[in-house]
């Protein structure tokens, strides 16, 4: 079966998004990381900023944020919180992506999201912490907190989240096609064998 | 830092093995499974049929057994219990082995044993149910439980001994370089690509 959709699941400052950039560019097909939250913005009436930040994190937000929420924002008229409506935009957004055609989606649970899907590569990309964390401060600046605690609560926001809407556990070899260690293998040579798997399947037909 | 041993974990029928010793092959360099078990024999004074069936399994044996056990078995003086026992001389075997050169070991919980060991790749191979259903039937014949039972016991043991004596979790990615679902990817795939992680490892010294 020919591989068309690519999911990138990732550790945070794993370099995820870096190999999914190049397997996307490598094979010449459409990246989904910012335009996907774009897209879940446009269709929710949230800010991508909201969106961004809360589309992958713990279903937390509380029945009074999204009456709050509700006031302001037109279309949130489900009775759903904003964490489930949220789930749902995202979950229809990433499904008309992949019928688009081939693509590289980063992050949001897309392996879950499109599992029923028998052409697509699902991968989940994990690294060091001293790799991550010096990742993290080069690409996003120092903050107040130390690099290790905002690796542990961005990652522990993904993982609640994770197991909240799939019922799996996040990072479990079993939910991907392909796990690799991107500080071990080098993130040049995780993208060459995602993109030589991809190759391999077009042949097979 | 060029990669000489290859440690490969498996779920039951994912065709880890097989993965295993056609990497051995590509790569010429000897294959531990069966010389593992008989070696662990050979320092323990158990059978070879007791290591293979108890190495991987949940720790269990109670030290009843293991007093037992310890009239008629030579060497075992040590107050342990016969698991612990086994898993003591399951490590010192496992690390001598590497000592010796290039290798590929099967199971084992080898990923752990060799953790600390910068030159080695560590892998864990995984595949769908009815693909290792239909693989364990074919290769080991039919029984009287169901093939998915077989299954599911034989995971649950090597999680549960894995879990004991590691502390780690069986099957997280976080523990591997490299995970590869099998029946997706195809045995030979999976060969293929762990072959040229080692090769590539060569070329950077």
């Amino acid at each position: 079966m020919e591989k068309k959709i690519i999911t990138i699941s990732r550790q945070f400052g794993s370099g995820g998004r870096t190999i999914g950039r190049e397997v996307a560019e490598k094979l010449g097909i459409p990246f989904y990381d910012k335009e996907l939250v774009d897209q879940i913005a446009l269709e929710s009436g949230f800010a991508p900023k909201y969106v961004e930040e809360n589309g992958e994190h713990s279903p937390g937000t509380s029945s009074f944020s999204y009456s709050f929420l509700a006031g302001v924002t037109p279309g949130i008229t489900t009775g759903l919180s904003t964490s489930d409506f949220l789930w749902n935009i995202q979950c229809s957004v990433i499904l008309q992506l992949a019928e688009k055609g081939p693509c590289v989606i980063v992050g949001r649970n897309a392996d879950y999201i499109l599992k029923d899907r028998e052409d697509c590569l699902h991968t989940f990309i994990h690294a060091d912490l001293p790799f991550r964390a010096d990742r993290i401060v080069r690409l996003y600046g120092e903050s107040e907190k130390s690099p290790e605690t905002r690796l542990h609560e961005k990652d522990k926001r993904r993982k609640v989240n994770y197991q909240h809407y799939t019922g799996r556990t996040w990072g479990a070899a079993v939910n991907y096609d392909l796990t690799l260690h991107s500080s071990n293998l080098g993130i040049e040579q995780c993208a060459d064998i995602i993109v030589n798997i991809v190759k391999n399947s077009k042949k097979e037909g």
